[in-house]
């Protein structure tokens, strides 16, 4: 399998709940933001917003398995698992150390901003998920 | 099948994001909240806590079909669609009127708040989920 | 003093922090949505956008005297304080029941959307606040 | 002017509203933010909640100057302008390189978790918090 690409940030106090542990809603959120941080190796979310593109979560999977809390140092690893025309799978785990905390699957489709129309991801964004793509990882 | 119950809401500007929707992490918490409200009916989240029991997300899974945008009014729909000795799965649905805008199912676990172990579904709950129970709904 | 603008909702789980209460970045946005309600008293901000006008928010001051909890219904209060030309303060009381939990004053400034410069109150918008100002609430 | 304690991180997608813009309530979490890496210097929130102590914001005050947007990097900067026996205040500013986007006032008092009576501050904190001390930039 290919080494997923991987962002380490801190829980924050506000995404913590009344149980001391981060709310289920927030890693949607951290999802989002582990694909933004693997667009900016080739051009960045800024560079899809200016070729008149964008990218629509049409489904999303997450399971749990163990609470991340305030200030944990979590890592949040991604590998893109399908590479369609106009569609793209990646999968997402996020880890506190050695221990899996959550994984999850977000499909997206490429759309024109504009209109919201499906459109052919650009190669350079194809030839920038190169590396992270394995679609081995779906099953793993 | 049965009714779903369903509670109205309007999006508010704070979760809606650059494109003029709501954000995809929030509507995890549509879901937490429409259930919120159901178990207002008998007893509440109140009655579960004072019991010394919690719920916790163990999956979830969302297909988004249209975006909601600020200010609309949506309807969150729940039904019951699994009710095993410790684990529950909810069906929601969010409408804008006649629209669908997402679907998705929430898997909870019901744990001894104190030390997280699985306990067994109370029957005042399962008495009070009885109603909005519809296997059926699962494979709508 | 004139009677405030009322609105009552529930705080969210997702609002409340580890110690069970609404997280204080969250009544930031409990004003905005009280002035969004105020505003659909008299064509609400969908007039305001399509009259290709905004609000910015410039300043804002908030005094924190007891928490609210999760699932309380509180009621957020408004009263216009400040009509200038181009700026209006309002001032916010968030009560659960007798009991002030919070008092706030925000400061807006009525710009142009497409170039966020400066632009007068129009009349329709100052004729639709004028139930709610009350300049002596400012020093109540 | 003692030199402000900083930490730099991006703004988030889900932060950023209908404008494109980083929503107001969450310059509110930002500050929190700020402080908590502060803390991390001398041990920590962690520490203090080990203490079985806790800070609770009594008032806050935001001025904005300009908006940050989606992906920018923004300064977070700290310094403590008051240290009473049980209260603090610190002043925050938030800036985008040379640019300063906001200038804001937090006002903390520290309880005894259990009970939240106001306690003293305790030595370990009031010497951790010095190098941060500087009373004339409250009125810089």
């Amino acid at each position: 399998m290919a080494e997923p690409f991987s962002y380490r940030q801190r829980v924050r106090y506000v995404e913590c709940d009344a149980l001391g542990v981060v709310f289920n809603a927030h890693y949607m959120s951290y999802m989002d933001q582990a694909l933004t941080e693997l667009f900016r190796g080739f051009g960045g979310y800024g560079r899809l917003l200016e070729s008149g593109l964008d990218m629509m979560v049409v489904e999303a999977r997450l399971r749990f398995f163990a609470p991340a809390r305030f200030d944990d140092e979590i890592d949040m690893e991604v590998l893109v698992t399908h590479l369609g025309t106009t569609s793209m799978i990646s999968r997402h785990r996020i880890r506190r150390r050695d221990e899996l905390l959550m994984e999850g699957d977000l499909a997206h489709v490429w759309v024109q901003t504009a209109t919201t129309a499906k459109t052919p991801i650009p190669d350079w964004a194809r030839n920038g998920l190169a590396p992270w793509y394995d679609p081995a990882a779906a099953t793993a």
